[in-house]
This record gives C-alpha cells, sequence and structure tokens, in this order.
C-alpha cells in the first residue's frame, strides 16, 4: 500500500495543512490554512497544484469555512464563490465543490460543518483509491515490459502527475510506484518540463519516494528515446477527446512523436473523468495561452540557499507560452484508467458503458 | 549587404575585440585580446562560441601572439599549441591553425606577424563570404514560400546559429537576413535551447538587427508547427554523415519529427565544411555528453539588474544531458551550403564533385 513520503494534504483540528508547493523542490514546508481565505489563495497562488489535488483541497475549504461559523445558506454560498473563483479552469475544482454543495444543502446548518469534513474525506480517499487503480492497471503493463526486457525498466515522463498532485499516488506514475512496491526495479527519466519546470517536482518526489531517476532536458527526450534508452513513456492529461486526441502539458507531443518513431510504447494514464465526450477532437480542445514571464523569469536557490529570481531574456523579446499541447490518438498507445487500460479503438464502447 | 550589428571580432591596432557572449544576452560588452593567453582564455571560456567563430578568433589569435615577439619557429609552435588545446573538438579551430601554420611556416621570422593578420583577416572575409552564400541560396527558398504564401514569413530556428555564431551573417539565420534586407516580411520562432539557453543569444542578436521574433520553450514547438504557424524550419549543423544524417544541438530531432508530421519544410543551413564523407551515418556520430550543472543551474540577472546564478534542481538529483542528437536525412527537406540548396537523394553526387 502506497503512502505519500510527506501528506500532499491533512486535517489537523479544524485546519488543513497542505504541502506548500511553491517553496518546491528546494523546501519542504507545511503551510496551515485556518480560513476560507488561507485556502482560496493556497490554490489560486498555486501553493497546491495538480486537478485531483486542487479538487481535494476546494472539498476541504468548504469545511475550513464553516469551521468558524454558522453554516447557514450564506456562509455556503460564500465559501462555494470564493473557491470557484480561485482557478476557474480547473475541472476537478467545479466537480469538487458542487459534490459538496449538492451533499450540504439539504442539511440542517448545525450539521453542514461536521458533515463538510466528512464529505471531504469522502473525496480524498476516492481519489486515493483512483490512482491506486489506475496504479495496479498500469503496474500490469510494466510487469510484462519488465519480462520481456529482462533488466531494470526505464520509463520516461514529463511534467508531474505524481503524488504531489493527488491525495494519492498519483496517476503517471502510479504505475512506477506500484511496481517498485512490488519489488520491479524501475528508473524514471524526468523531462525539466520548461518553463514551469515541473520536472523539478518530479525529481524531488521520486527522490523522497527513494525511486531511481534522472533528469534531462526537454530536448533531450528524441536522442534517448532514439537509442532506446527508455522502454515506455507515461504522462498524465488535462483532458482527453471523444477519439483519443489527448490534451497534456506542453511538450508532451514531441515525446510522442520520438516514442512512436522509435517503436517505444507511449501511455496516457489519467482517470476517468479527463476523458470529455462532449469535445470530438483534439482541435476543439481550447489551448490555455499562459503569461510571457513564465519564459523570461525563473526561480530557484541562491549562493546562500535562499530562495531567487533571475530574469532570462533580453528586454524587448515577445513569447508564445501556450500551457499545452495536443497529442493525436493515434500515437497513443494506451489509455490507463482506474477502470482498466484500454486502446484508442475501444474508447467509444469504454465511455458508453462507462456512461451508462 | 549585411553588415554586423556589432562586430562579433574585430582587429585594433595589434589586439583583437570580440564581443564577450558570455556577458550577453544582457549585457554588450567587448572584451580586448591582447595576448596569446587572452585568446586562448577567450575560447575557453566561451566568450567567442560558434563553431565558425571559433576558427577566425583562433587564426587572429595566432597573429597577437606574434606581435610582441620575433615570430621565431618556437613562438609560432607556442601559438598554435595553445590555441588547438583550448577546445579540442571543434573542427574549425584544428582548420584554421593548420591554414595559419602552412601558410607562415615558409616565411622569414620577421615576416610571419604581418603574414598573420593578413592571413587571419583572410579567413575571416572567407567565413563572412560563405555566410553570405548560404544567405542567397536560403533566399531562394524563402522567396518561394513567400510568394506562395502571400504574406510575413514566419520561420522557426533553434540554438544559435546566426551573425554571433560567425564572423558574418551567419548560417541558419543567413537566409532570415538576406531575406530581411530584400524587403521580405520574415519573423522568427526562437526556441530556448535549454540547458544552455542559446536560444536567448538568438532573440537578442535578431533584436539587435531588427528583426522581429517570438521566443517560446523548446515544448512548444510541436503545438505551434502542427497549428501551422511557422512556414519552415532552418537549423545550423555540427557535423553531417554522408547519408545526410545530421547532428545538431540537441532538440533539433523533436522538430524536425514535428516539421515532418506538420508537413513543414525542414531546412539545414551549414557550409561545406560540415559535411564529413567519413562518417557513414549519423550512429557513428559521437554524441558528447556535458556536465549535469548545466540542468542543475542557470544563469541570469537579479534584481539589481547584475548577473546571477541560481540552483534549480534539487540534491541527489542525476542527469542526463546530451549536447547533440541526431536527426535522420528522411527529415531533412534541403541542406543549404555555400554551394547551393540541395536534397539528400543529391548528397553523394554532390560531395564527390565537391572533393573532386
Amino acid at each position: 500500500m502506497f503512502s505519500q513520503p510527506i501528506a500532499s494534504l491533512r486535517r489537523d483540528g479544524n485546519d488543513l495543512v497542505v504541502l506548500d508547493q511553491t517553496r518546491l523542490p528546494w523546501r519542504a514546508v507545511e503551510r496551515r490554512l485556518a480560513t476560507l481565505e488561507d485556502v482560496a489563495e493556497a490554490i489560486f497562488a498555486m501553493r497546491v497544484r495538480g486537478a485531483p489535488l486542487i479538487g481535494c483541497v476546494a472539498a476541504f475549504g468548504v469545511a475550513v469555512a464553516l469551521a468558524g461559523g454558522k453554516g447557514d445558506d450564506a456562509a455556503l454560498d460564500h465559501a462555494l464563490a470564493v473557491l470557484c473563483a480561485t482557478r476557474p479552469t480547473a475541472v476537478n475544482l467545479a466537480w469538487a465543490l458542487n459534490r459538496m454543495d449538492t451533499h450540504l444543502r439539504p442539511l440542517p446548518p448545525d450539521a453542514r460543518c461536521e458533515a463538510a469534513w466528512i464529505e471531504a474525506e469522502a473525496i480524498r480517499a476516492e481519489d486515493a483509491a483512483m490512482c491506486a487503480a489506475i496504479g495496479a492497471h498500469g503496474l500490469e503493463l510494466l510487469r510484462a515490459l519488465h519480462v520481456r526486457e529482462g533488466r531494470a525498466l526505464r520509463v520516461m515522463t514529463h511534467c508531474n502527475a505524481g503524488w504531489l498532485a493527488t491525495a494519492g499516488m498519483g496517476t503517471a506514475l502510479a504505475p512506477v510506484y506500484a511496481a517498485c512496491a512490488e519489488g520491479l526495479e524501475v528508473e524514471v527519466f524526468v523531462s525539466e518540463t520548461r518553463p514551469r519546470n515541473q520536472g523539478l517536482l518530479t525529481a524531488w518526489e521520486l527522490a523522497a519516494a527513494g525511486i531511481k531517476h534522472t533528469l534531462m532536458a526537454d530536448n533531450a527526450a528524441g536522442l534517448l528515446l532514439m537509442r532506446g534508452e527508455a522502454d515506455a513513456v507515461i504522462v498524465g492529461a488535462d483532458r482527453i477527446a471523444a477519439n483519443g486526441d489527448t490534451a497534456n502539458k506542453v511538450g508532451t507531443y514531441l515525446k510522442a512523436l520520438a516514442a512512436h518513431a522509435a517503436g517505444v510504447p507511449f501511455y496516457v494514464a489519467a482517470p476517468m473523468s479527463t476523458f470529455d465526450p462532449g469535445t470530438t477532437c483534439g482541435e476543439a480542445i481550447p489551448i490555455e495561452e499562459r503569461t510571457a514571464d513564465e519564459l523570461f523569469f525563473v526561480d530557484g536557490l541562491n549562493e546562500t540557499g535562499c530562495p531567487g529570481r533571475l530574469r532570462l531574456a533580453p528586454e524587448g523579446t515577445r513569447a508564445a507560452n501556450p500551457a499545452f499541447d495536443v497529442t493525436p490518438a493515434a500515437l497513443v498507445s494506451g489509455f490507463i484508467t482506474e477502470r482498466g487500460v484500454f486502446r484508442v479503438e475501444e474508447l467509444a464502447g469504454f465511455l458508453r458503458d462507462f456512461r451508462t
């Protein structure tokens, strides 16, 4: 059974305590969230990140908000509105808040606070179980590769879709954790993931879990795959269209192209909630364009070990900074979900069964 | 006629003055090289970089070395040995020093110094002419694209293969400069080029030349090409095998894959000296593995506008850092050389004609 090296979130009395991801990978600092405003700020400022984790934190945020007051409709409405406004594009956020509303609204005000803690805990437990199921299904794939290769497996990933991004063992990294828990030897190639450098979070979380890993520039993926230095690529997903086209962190598509050219399997690991039957294909997925400052500035530790920020780009330069790209379904070897692994050809039937 | 906004190198009396590229893209600072040791340090410390420029600076370094002394065999031998040891893998360095030796050795010692300045100037002029010829041939390609599209052309490049890397208008960027000089509207997508961030040098040199450009993360290349936002990709090369497989800065291969998938032409611009008939194919090209510190640390400007360095990666992480990758010949639409543009199928005949 996987347990997070440090809890990505935990309840402490009437407070929520989260691992402050803006301080990672340099410092593991917990942050106590004692008010609705604390919780909202933590989501907005990306102290917690990753769609599943954001949903969990928002659910607990409702409990934190109601703990200090009367739990009447006005308080509930206010909490939901404030939390929903933090990051309106994260699907899990709206989903979790809607679930809290549905559950709490029929209850008498003085029963809502305790019920909120219980429901938030249920959401968290379900998220952890979803991760574990993805891990178990992905493990079968890795075990098959492992038997075939007869040596330590090398998995390449992109961005951070591990335990830091969820309340459990992650999505893309869940099969790796499941494999290591079984005693399979697995190493991970971690792509830096410019411009936000989430690969550094992945390196940190793998180190915290005792998993051997190698950091690389995003640019190195092509050569390493061409040379046969990775046995599989596993990435997460932000949205999967009805035809299997997959939106994920920008740079994912380049790895999919290189994996395809090298004959290396390329897997997308994501919960069923990531599939969007209402979006027919990749072209219909809106791609968020983010600020140029993500390219122009970089954060790190200075010589004295203190957080610092440097300007990278010369003045007067402009930037294109799409946050995601789209990997065509034809490049995806399989989708690893909590319901099992399936190929693109199986997608339509799978989604139909899931909804009925 | 293209003229460098700031000379990448120039003679001043008996000194050589170079643009110190370790201070770019934040400060344009010239550095005076008055002794053999000054010149050797400038090459070793990458104050000058780019194979063509290194060759030119080394040639002038011989003149600088002989200017203060007697010009006898011992002085000549010493200068050649010191300069050759700075960066032994750069092909142009050895080539330029060998040419200086061949030219100066037969001369009487007291005639060698002045002859060295003249021969170095000849090498520099030939390099600039080579760049101009690449620009002229590449211009034909861009003109054809321009007519077809009927709007501003958008060229994507990788790393820095512009005027900063040569004594002229560059290699990969030469067609862009030639096109702009003709009044064609051209914009450039500049890839950051992790881990050494040479894309920032490219952004700076394009700004200095007044050319519109957009910086992007290396990861963004796939989406931009898929969306049809670039009309052509032009890159330089470090070594081209007999079959056309091309070694260039790591990340080039991923752009070639994405360009191929999108039906966007992918050109390699390089002088004939980059072709290596002795290397049969890409697998035979040795790939330099560089220090992990290039990934772990980053240089930039701090809040007070002073140069600074930050640590990016957590302690205890290891890295894979290949400096180059290999783009299979099948992904190259054409090679732009000083002798003209040719396709992979024409390569064998072209190389045979060139050597005879």
